[in-house]
């Protein structure tokens, strides 16, 4: 049989989180025989961008055969839908009612697609604005960022507004991170992308929504025998026990 | 269409290759438009029960509908194998032959079921002994380790000769890392297993295979739209421009 998959679906964020200390790879280590973490990320995709491109992200394919329903896919969107429409990033801006409008569509296209999917939103980050200035992103002539943080607040509360209303899982990570007074600091590399510490933050919030709607290490079968299951002095024989189409085990936790 | 696959198949060194700073993760991270890297590591195993599980790690499902053979497949065993038959790890010990002929074997199953893949062969690492006692692997109080670097040298050796005899590249990671003097702290965590070093030359030695095949990122196409090929007074066009089946274009580097 297959192994499950979870699919990472966003923008850079995503894209890089299989980097040194990054949510997708620590995602894939956790999950490391039990199931297959998939990466989707498109840098600077908003979800204008997003809808244009699903059919082929998550191609019919998938379907065809013994293509299963993926456990799960996080969508992880906004950070670029709430770039400014007046500043230098304004070709990746969309209007917030279109962004709630797209998240829903999103999720619509999923469900409908995988009734059994969990799909789990992500808002956007907060954005330090002195930290994007000082990496010479926004009008450097003018001193105004290209994103602000009020503005990743409003995209992250329409974001868990969709949720709500969709009866999604969301990890508000706009909210998160600003329980920890220094999270311009501690989470952001350039004032928008994830440091260490940021991205241990989204690591956990995922790794606790899968938790929350029943996918976890407990819970999920493992691949295969493990060497702690076999007997020392007659190693095989955990194998010659395995069914021939199938072999699961759950780690001890 | 769906993008294809690099597999890595191991024991332990490559289930935990997508821990923080592994060797996994950082192919993901490389091929993150291009490519799924597929962890399939096993830790504990050795080449006589990676002989038990191939239909399982590969199953028949990955041939049906539009499945596509992979591009690459790791096979990184021998560590285990090359435990000393007399020591406390004896029950993971394979006598060489076996380990040539199972190394031989699997890759033969993989050029059977997928004639266009390539099968990359990686040598079990050096071992430090003194690590290895240090860290509490072995015969605690007869002060002997459970593998040498004398063994290892010899399954590396081994692994070298059977992938001359398939015409399939290969990582001499044993001679690799003996080539800088300080190797056994540098590379290994606990005499075995990698450090941030020893990760990072797995990785660069496994993307110098992969290039020399024809498999990197000026080869293969990557999926989607970049956005620094978008018009930004016009981002939607180069979406209306996508065929309706596939979109792949490369990236400049």
């Amino acid at each position: 049989m297959m192994r499950p998959k979870i699919y990472l679906f966003g923008d850079s964020i995503t894209e890089e989180s299989f980097s040194a200390g990054g949510w997708g790879a620590a995602l894939a280590h956790h999950f490391s025989r039990t199931a297959d973490v998939v990466l989707r990320g498109f840098s600077g995709y908003n979800t204008r961008w997003a809808m244009k491109v699903l059919d082929k992200v998550f191609p019919a394919e998938m379907n065809v055969g013994n293509g299963r329903a993926p456990l799960a896919v996080t969508v992880f969107f906004g950070a670029n839908d709430a770039c400014l429409p007046d500043r230098c990033s304004a070709f990746q801006h969309v209007p917030i009612d279109e962004y709630s409008q797209n998240l829903h569509a999103i999720v619509a296209y999923l469900k409908n697609r995988w009734p059994s999917t969990h799909v789990i939103l992500i808002t956007p980050p907060p954005i330090d604005e002195v930290a994007r200035l000082l990496h010479r992103y926004g009008e450097i002539h003018s001193d105004l960022p290209e994103r602000t943080n009020e503005a990743a607040r409003n995209y992250a509360k329409a974001c868990v507004t969709v949720a709500r209303e969709c009866g999604a899982p969301v990890v508000d990570l706009w909210s998160r991170m600003h329980q920890f007074p220094d999270w311009g600091k501690a989470y952001l590399r350039d004032g928008l992308h994830l440091t260490l510490g940021g991205n241990k933050i989204v690591f956990e919030e995922v790794i606790g929504k899968l938790k929350e709607v029943g996918l976890s290490l407990e819970t999920l079968p493992a691949d295969l025998p493990f060497t702690d299951a076999m007997d020392p002095n007659d190693p095989l024989k955990v194998f010659d026990q395995m069914p021939t189409t199938d072999f699961k085990m759950f780690r001890v936790i």
